[in-house]
């Protein structure tokens, strides 16, 4: 496995075999560990980008959190048959102000767009980039960022970009909770109450499938479920699964999304209906 | 040469060689040509593509005035050895409602980009969807549309698109008058006024030449020059060529810009100093 750190060593190197892509922003758990996985197998070969990419950090504490385990990751890469990792510096990335922006409008309105202003124009810019870096012919997301792969799937048919979008389910705890790089930020107390988050997004699904069709008594029901004083709720909405826009009533496949705070740490998670 | 209409058999086609790209709007001109007379002599193969990009004009009239000629463009590229001519359909580019969008900032704040809301966020994103469908190495775009250029240019770099942007000298008539798909437009008598455009920006690098530094009197009589009752100025401006921000003192090199309605029809021009 090569680690590269600067475009014009990695465009040399990748010139020959346009290898496949999984973009991320290190800290890597065994979420990360399955895309690489689903590569590796998929591709001949496999390239992982690890950038923590600050333009799409709303809130500059997050940014400063954000766990960096630069070692471990390449560890791991190198241990399920990653062949090229690209880790670049803020300045390789952005050798200058920042001028040029992918926008995606409709997608990105709710949910983490409403909550989290610039986020995605942040996400959008800095994937379109490593587009162009590798040019790769497939790339890997995970599903638990699921409004992000949704928006990531609408700018590459939008704007023709020749990549293939492949989504990977979300990993989880045995307890339930979603892997999440900020995770190891939680602290013990908060820990055991994450769970909490996945068990509403399963009472949702459940009373969607007993027959239940109103948004609103199903949201109702399961924010009733996170009444606990460790949790502060940002949103929990039922979704339509291509433009993630809350619908009213479910009368087709829906994705159920929420974002949480325990404690200094927000995370989110959803699943499919 | 060979005439193709969709994306996929495009693909198809340039998959192997990666052909440099001639971006136009059709009703090609001689400045048209020397673009592609450019790109044939500088590379193996030549596309060019034909679209009048709706997304991109802020008023209607002018898209519905805007010649189109596509016999005579045809014979035009097979004239000059272009090998491959896209001329896809505007459903073909935009099959859904657009949702995704490039925008450049800074460099679009002034000239064009103040004049006309909207029409640098439709180049941007149909050229960057014309990039990923086609992949060129290297792209050619005329000096006459300058703050275009400029905009490519940024766009190129901070989005990390791997082509090489050519920029390519205005061609006139012998009168002095930039060739311009819209100059057909013009009537005898405002046909007859046009050249005045390039006397007035001549006038300014003249006076610049002499020594004069200050932008509000170069301006004040290359403005006096044209005024003539078939012309009415949009703007007449001295600007830096990088980010095409007008300058009040002339201490380096700039361009002078001008946009100007004779009658219905609306020309730009600018030349460097």
């Amino acid at each position: 496995m090569k680690l590269v750190s600067t475009i014009r060593e990695l465009r040399e190197r990748i010139a020959a075999d346009c290898p496949a892509l999984v973009p991320t922003m290190g800290a890597l758990h065994a979420g990360h560990g399955r895309l690489i996985e689903t590569s590796v197998r998929e591709n001949p070969t496999t390239a992982v980008s690890i950038f923590v990419n600050p333009t799409q950090f709303n809130n500059p504490a997050d940014l400063a959190n954000y766990p960096r385990t630069l070692d471990a990751d390449l560890a791991l890469c190198e241990s399920l048959g990653a062949d090229i990792v690209f880790a670049p510096s803020v300045d390789e990335m952005y050798p200058r102000p920042q001028r040029a922006f992918v926008d995606v409008e409709r997608v990105t309105k709710h949910l983490e767009g409403a909550f989290r202003p610039g986020h995605f124009r942040g996400v959008a810019t800095v994937v379109m980039k490593l587009f162009q870096i590798f040019e790769p012919r497939r790339a890997y997301f995970g599903e638990k960022d699921y409004q992000q792969l949704a928006m990531i799937r609408r700018m590459v048919e939008d704007l023709n970009v020749p990549v293939e979008i492949v989504g990977v389910p979300t990993v989880r705890e045995p307890d339930g909770l979603a892997l999440s790089s900020r995770n190891r930020l939680l602290d013990a107390e908060h820990r055991r109450a994450a769970p909490q988050l996945y068990r509403a997004l399963l009472l949702a699904a459940e009373n969607i499938a007993e027959g239940e069709r109103d948004s609103a008594r199903i949201k109702c029901a399961a924010l009733a479920s996170l009444a606990d004083p460790l949790i502060r709720v940002d949103y929990l909405e039922i979704v339509d699964p291509v433009w993630v826009e809350p619908v009213s009533i479910v009368d087709g496949p829906v994705r159920i999304a929420l974002a949480a705070y325990l404690g200094p740490v927000r995370l989110i998670d959803n699943v499919a209906v």
